[in-house]
């Protein structure tokens, strides 16, 4: 899997989400691989993406773990699921969670079919995490978040780790790796160490050309 | 302005909200009614709403008060404005914030020219916001929410404080109330009380008839 | 291990938390057993009761996972120490934390030589923590907390996952249950289940003769 | 006044915040001057000081806004008060609370005859804090906070307009001002421009002669 997290970035809003979007549609076609692609932007651009996604998935970046009711500003996930989102990303770094409400979140999101992308910040978090039955772990060092020096190049070992603990565990779940992930190379060395996939986010959102940039992600999957 | 805030609920979350606002729009046009009339959905159904809105304003129901960046999973203010929302309420007694960030908030969406509702909890806790300067200021006994107990009537001096405290600090800001207003007589107290309009929730959004519920909310206003 | 939270009950500050505290010496005393008996104060408390204490073992109800430096109102797990606490409650339902947090405050905690005792809202969440490695496990569901019926016999089948959970993945971890534990019959019935202790707050903390109660709960341990 | 926040430095817990509090007696003494002098430790050192304070008075960093009860890991404000503070700083930039929580907080301290000193970043906030009628309010620009670049030097103007603007507001409420204060010119300065006294921490928390930082600093007032 190929998830790419626009967090709140201004290139990636709105019409820019579209492009990216679309650059996504165009660079999985070319390049003819069928990997799951996943782009999660604001809350707010969900309805419009999931309108225009083709293969691409849309993803919500957070959820609430809330059923219907008097819940003001609070992210619903029912409204999530019926405005067109496949799935979630839950306990990312820059808005994390209690256990608790990651477990309520992992189990709302089973009953309404949405697929949750866990993330956790080393390997022993992941492996914890990998007993709530989530579909995919992401682990992302905190530290390399947004730095450009990928995880798979400078802490090999957190990818190893977090791979052979959680399938050790819970041979279902999915590892994603993430932090400083930003080409081919990031990608295919990530892939080598054992993870399923990788998680981005500033090498997209803010690349000049995010078609080019994308088709490269997607080349390291070859 | 009668404000009509649509929490999580589930009747009023995408096709719902749709219909909503459509009951709105038909019973403005048929009052002829010419009263700043606000709906504020679930973040995901902004974009939709706003494309189909005419009269109504769209509102966020909350937003982070922060600048394009990385911030998976928060509410960024660009993406609000860009998807067509007209303002945002602030600091619900469900989804509070510091009053730094209250007035971080109101900066930003100054600057955006998005309109402002900050919610507070008693008089006092109005005066004081009146001096951040927002366009509104929603005055909300937190005990009487969801009750169908009106404010107006069980504690108008709640309503006549708040509007006094305010006025005579700040006349440039507008006071609502909320908190159990479900019907015309409560609008009708509200507005002789000296509130500039009303705030309400689950009266509208889990009406059998939304149209004729609203109807009768804006008929208090003559 | 007896462990008595005396929250932020009225009685149980001060002077309150010192009468509790040489109840239990006595209690202990009398019985001539020797289980771990802790009691978690208000932090203000843990000076004066570390001062007293004999057996008994004070403990905090939560610390904040940083290293010294500028946090103001943070719990410092170096001041805990240094006021003679000898561990921590952490992942309180009332005060939850991240899982990262978790793991950093238990990391912390073992540097300092202080025991952790994590609370876990049920058995699947007690699994994922016993991978963090902390000392004790408290299992609470939060919908029995306070209510005085008894985890131990109106949910057996929590203490017996918890405790098989727990001890298949990681046997050194040791399992307390709480929530509604308030007599003799509850302690052994919770022993019986598995659990090698309990975890208990307003049964002790607003009795009026703590010394009969705690005396009593002692004797479920026989 | 001269307040003085130990924060969580590790040269401010438990026999160093003795030490801290030692000097503050001494100095006080020698000076002879009788201005109010606060020191403000780790929750769990506030009964070890007060014991041992004379004239120095011992605050809280921080309270929960909270009658007693089931509340664990929270500070209730009874328990501080038995443990022999004289008052409490709220809202500080390191832990922000809500306006409701703020207004509710300083009610009970009223209640309980604890002084309050709240926080604000900037004169706007300090003027709304105002009118929730604390007995001092303490301005500090997030971004000078542990620079050494004092407020009075660096932003005159801050000084001038929370002084100006809360005193015409509500003039029984007292102005302290911090930020990078650390010596007895930016005492001089910040009195000169209508502070009703300081508010600072690591000058004196990480000071290598306490005693001496902490007369130089008396000496300011005179």
């Amino acid at each position: 899997m190929l998830a790419i997290n626009l967090k709140a970035y201004k290139e990636a809003i709105g019409e820019g989400a579209v492009k990216i979007l679309e650059a996504a549609e165009k660079a999985l076609e070319e390049t003819g691989l069928n990997i799951p692609l996943v782009i999660a932007p604001q809350y707010i651009d969900i309805y419009l993406l999931s309108q225009k996604a083709k293969k691409v998935m849309i993803f919500a970046q957070h959820m609430d773990p809330i059923e219907p009711g008097a819940f003001t500003g609070h992210v619903l996930p029912d409204a999530i699921k019926e405005a067109g989102a496949k799935g979630v990303i839950l306990n990312h770094s820059e808005k994390q969670m209690s256990i608790e409400d990651i477990e309520k979140a992992i189990n709302i999101a089973r009953k309404l079919d949405l697929i949750t992308i866990v993330c956790a910040s080393d390997p022993v978090v992941a492996e914890a995490i990998s007993i709530l039955n989530p579909d995919y772990i992401a682990v992302e060092p905190p530290e390399l978040i947004g730095t450009g020096i990928s995880v798979s190049k400078a802490k090999p070992d957190v990818v190893k780790n977090a791979v052979k603990w959680v399938k050790e565990y819970n041979p279902k779940v999915k590892v994603l790796v993430g932090a400083g992930i930003s080409n081919k190379e990031d990608v295919k060395k990530a892939l080598e160490l054992g993870a399923d996939g990788v998680l981005l986010s500033s090498a997209v959102a803010k690349a000049k050309n995010p078609y080019e940039k994308i088709k490269e992600l997607i080349e390291g999957f070859i």
